[in-house]
């Protein structure tokens, strides 16, 4: 039959599907306009007009066998300039065409930076809460993921606890930055400290441990916050990004490996990836999406839409008396369970027709997901169900 | 550093891209019109004007979030009953929507088939001369590649060889169809003989052992042969397909698994299928790719080009002396050396300025590779180079 890891695997994937197709059941039941899916952190604002404008005058104006034909596997050497000029102007780095390699989403991204990194055994550290799927990569590669706790009144990293995580068997440490399940930016200052802490570990245990960041959200922030460009404080560093949410293009399965320039051993970790991208049968980004992406660099979806929502849903649920950590990036909201089995506020949420996730799925209990991602018009509908939720807990 | 096993796989990796290399310079230094590169398999005839028509229409007549969006690991329901709707009509099989599993091309699909199936330790046998490819694809999944020789007088298999090598660990046989490297078709005798052997040795072994197919090349056919379906001989099959050579898009990276509905745990094998397509970073198959796909399903490229070029260099290299199997499908020609270390056949041809591989890289020394997806152009520029080497050998 088939393996037994990935009859574990099925099991432990029910609980979303579950979700999921109790959402549709209760839209059956009660019409779609009275479920409050907050579930799914799917892009929902418009692809922009110059990215689908970009996709026809290429299959108008290239030659077919070039547009749609095999390229070197880290991608169309113009696409690779485009990001890494792009990367240069914004945020003052210095990298070069090689030093960047086109991937299949940033799930390739970081598959494929596992890949070329970890020896069997290997472990890599994620800071919670974090997006669950982080653990099936590593162990797809036969690394060990092992998490670090957060600080609750801030998200940011616990960093006695960080400290301790890290161990002799530490490869790499994923930063997804803003995060996904909180909302949070890791600051500048996290960072700085970040750093710090494994260029000590780097020189006690002689070995390289890498920086690995997931960047999706990068260009959804709001308040005018920053984003660190981690290459900028650690030498060691693999960037990964998706284009998935910034131009809402999440099926189309594009992002990046930036690659430090100032790494140790660059060049073969440019070589590796390229290989690693090959050999796990990603072989390359999908090229007719590389080459729309060049003449659109610049072009970002509606922030602003997203931003909106963020105010609507977090000013109101704060003065219904829950409390949450003020985002600041991303489009996800982090909401301490009103009680402290996480699961029942759950289940007296779907009551009142309100899907959230839970923080276990993200490594972090007691805490509950609400995804903004949606239409300005739900959230509205939203309110008064809130507002009775909150009731129920006596916090109004 | 980044990890042993990749610096080992980028050291190996270097023969092809000096091959590459080497062709760029030789084209530098004579000229690319006097370099006969025959070493690439990519595809060049002309992708079908109805595919590039249904991109456009994709992009200018569906929502742009439901076109560019996530949708099931699976795949959109509709691309998957065209595919299931294409397989019954043409093979008479009985194909439902969840039996297909859209992957990110034929090399995703393989990854994904031996992540659902693979327990570490596990073996999986390859028929020699074979796609090098597989051995990394099943260590990415910690199985073991084994290989069974060919009968070389035929290149179908040795099954005198082929029996010896099922063991108790073998959970699955590569069944590349037609082939690359040899441009043989495994014949209906040999499908039957090889279920009937894995028939028994699931009996006295007690578990279940898979066919699983790559079947890139099966609308590259010539003199009307047919490629026998699998599912219709065996019940643990998998089915791979890349739309790569078929539609001349390999850098699209789309193709898909079908499983076949009479395989005993079916529906846990497909649920296992979209876990893995998830958890290996893939997701999904590219979005626009499988919209396009939906009214594209009997479309094909210009295969008579490939079998004018087929024609041209089989009847030239057998009158010039050289020993060759004949074509049946798929575009590469399988050429006996003649002299016995293939490797200074492969620089002979080289000081000609014929760029072929050796057979060394498909685990079947003593022969090498031509792959004539090119001009035929260039095929009639290359026939005084060839005579020359035939002549170096005392052939003619």
């Amino acid at each position: 039959m088939i393996s037994k890891k990935m009859q574990q695997e099925i099991a432990g994937s029910s609980a979303i599907r579950a979700m999921f197709l109790e959402g549709k059941e209760m839209a059956k039941r009660v019409g779609a306009e009275n479920v409050y899916d907050f579930s799914l952190g799917n892009p929902m604002t418009p692809v922009p007009k110059e990215y689908n404008q970009a996709i026809i005058d290429a299959v108008q104006k290239e030659s077919s066998l070039e547009l749609h034909g095999y390229m070197d596997n880290a991608g169309y050497p113009e696409t690779r300039q485009a990001v890494a000029d792009n990367l240069n102007k914004r945020f003052g780095t210095r990298f070069e065409k090689k030093h960047i390699v086109m991937t299949v989403g940033a799930a390739g991204a970081l598959n494929v930076v596992f890949k070329t990194i970890l020896d069997p055994g290997d472990e890599v550290l994620a800071l919670a809460p974090y997006f669950g799927e982080y653990r099936g990569y590593v162990a797809n590669h036969q690394g060990i993921l092992k998490e670090a706790e957060p600080d609750r009144s801030t998200f940011q990293p616990d960093f006695a606890d960080l400290e301790r995580k890290i161990t002799e068997k530490t490869k790499a440490v994923i930063i997804n930055n803003p995060v996904n399940p909180t909302g949070v930016i890791y600051s500048e200052e996290t960072i700085k400290r970040l750093a710090a802490l494994l260029e000590q570990k780097q020189k006690s245990y002689g070995h390289d441990i890498f920086m690995v960041s997931d960047e999706p959200y990068r260009e959804l922030v709001y308040d005018g916050n920053k984003v660190p460009f981690l290459t900028k404080y650690y030498d060691n560093t693999f960037v990964t990004y998706s284009f998935s949410k910034s131009l809402s293009i999440p099926g189309e399965r594009i992002g990046y490996i930036a690659v430090n320039p100032g790494m140790p051993g660059c060049d073969l970790a440019c070589s590796g990836l390229s290989v690693a991208n090959r050999m796990l049968g990603f072989v390359n980004a999908p090229s007719l999406m590389q080459k729309a992406l060049i003449s659109c660099m610049d072009c970002t979806t509606d922030v602003a839409y997203y931003d909106r929502n963020r105010k609507l849903i977090y000013e109101t649920l704060t003065k219904l008396g829950f409390t949450c950590i003020k985002p600041q990036g991303a489009f996800y909201l982090f909401i301490k369970s009103p009680e402290e089995e996480e699961k029942k506020f759950v289940e007296k949420a779907k009551k009142h027709h309100i899907l959230l996730v839970g923080g276990t799925s993200f490594s972090c209990p007691g805490y509950v997901r609400l995804a903004y991602c949606v239409s300005y018009e739900m959230i509205q509908r939203s309110l008064p169900a809130f507002e009775e939720l909150a009731q129920e807990y006596g916090l109004v």
